[in-house]
């Protein structure tokens, strides 16, 4: 059985939510972050990224949430999650996601965890910039979605829809991006939010 | 005819190798970084992210390395530069290429660009930082190839391979990484620059 080792409000909600999706059977292994558990031996034996999420499965361990996601979505192709036959727009799904973990989520965590870009001296101006930045990639969504899409790539639900929807809710933990200059990201922000297996999800990592 | 914006030295140097190493009819269109050209409005409107590389098509554009180099495998499978048939297997090449992408590049660009990542006070403590994460990260992947394999993912050249080889090269524009401490590393980054498709990738961007 598949196995999804993940922590509350961090990024590992997005496979999380993947899996509640497609109807996987799979178990949801909590990892605690501020008890240090994703540094310690068993758990890098797992990953030895020290970080979630990770997936087990019977072949092994996946990492890196643009890879965990195209499994999901090749693995349970019944739930269209991804445009499998179509290498552009599988490509296009591909980039949407990687430009939301190396950018938009690494400048996310130049604002929770400066420590690892920086010297101490510097969290203070590695903090300062997060809002700049941020506020330059939500733009670029946000561009994306102003032509009155319903989905980020167009009008099917799926993995880019379920990722952004893990970041636009990590807007609320700070002053990053003015709202009302992102309209069109919250409002894809609350049809997400509203689906079965996002309140699922949402459930099992608050209980 | 696909475009591949690239610069020279920069990470479009991976893309840029795979479509040699497919074969493929494909046009090399030089950005001139250093004259700002990514960030002029034609480029914008290439990418509006205003980075290389952008792999420009028939259907329209695509960024972010491990996307285009998906695509460039699944568009050109004769080559076999990734295991397509096989999700768990494709899965472990996407969660490579995606740490390069995420954890390796963003590190590096820590060292390169530290504007991008905090305000000017804190570029010393940024690029202080580069040595510690690197060596953690170059670490990992040695530990994966320290079994003897010949390639990234075993015994098949593919993606992870060219695009590791940019990075492993990247090292030496600086004193980031011990290389005693990363023989397999090393070894590796000398049998990819054999290959008659790098070399041919190296001289047209040394042109």
């Amino acid at each position: 059985m598949l196995k999804l080792f993940y922590m509350p409000g961090a990024c590992s909600l997005a496979p999380h939510i993947a899996l509640e999706e497609v109807g996987a059977s799979f178990e949801a292994v909590r990892v605690n972050l501020k008890e240090g558990e994703q540094r310690r031996p068993e758990y890098l034996k797992i990953n030895p990224k020290g970080r979630v999420p990770a997936l087990a499965t019977d072949r092994g361990v996946l990492t890196e949430n643009p890879a965990i996601l195209a499994y999901v979505a090749q693995t349970f192709p019944a739930a269209k999650l991804a445009p499998l036959d179509d290498p552009f727009a599988f490509a296009e799904v591909q980039a949407f996601n990687v430009f939301l973990t190396s950018s938009v989520h690494v400048a996310f965590s130049h604002a929770f965890r400066p420590e690892r870009y920086g010297e101490a001296s510097a969290a203070e101006g590695i903090r300062a910039k997060v809002p700049e930045s941020l506020t330059e990639y939500f733009g670029i969504i946000e561009d994306k979605l102003s032509d009155g899409r319903t989905w980020v790539h167009g009008e099917s639900y799926g993995l880019s829809d379920l990722y952004l929807f893990v970041f636009a809710g990590w807007l609320q933990r700070g002053s990053f991006v003015d709202p009302a200059k992102i309209p069109n990201v919250m409002a894809h922000h609350a049809r997400v939010g509203a689906r079965p297996a996002v309140q699922k999800a949402l459930a099992t990592e608050a209980a």
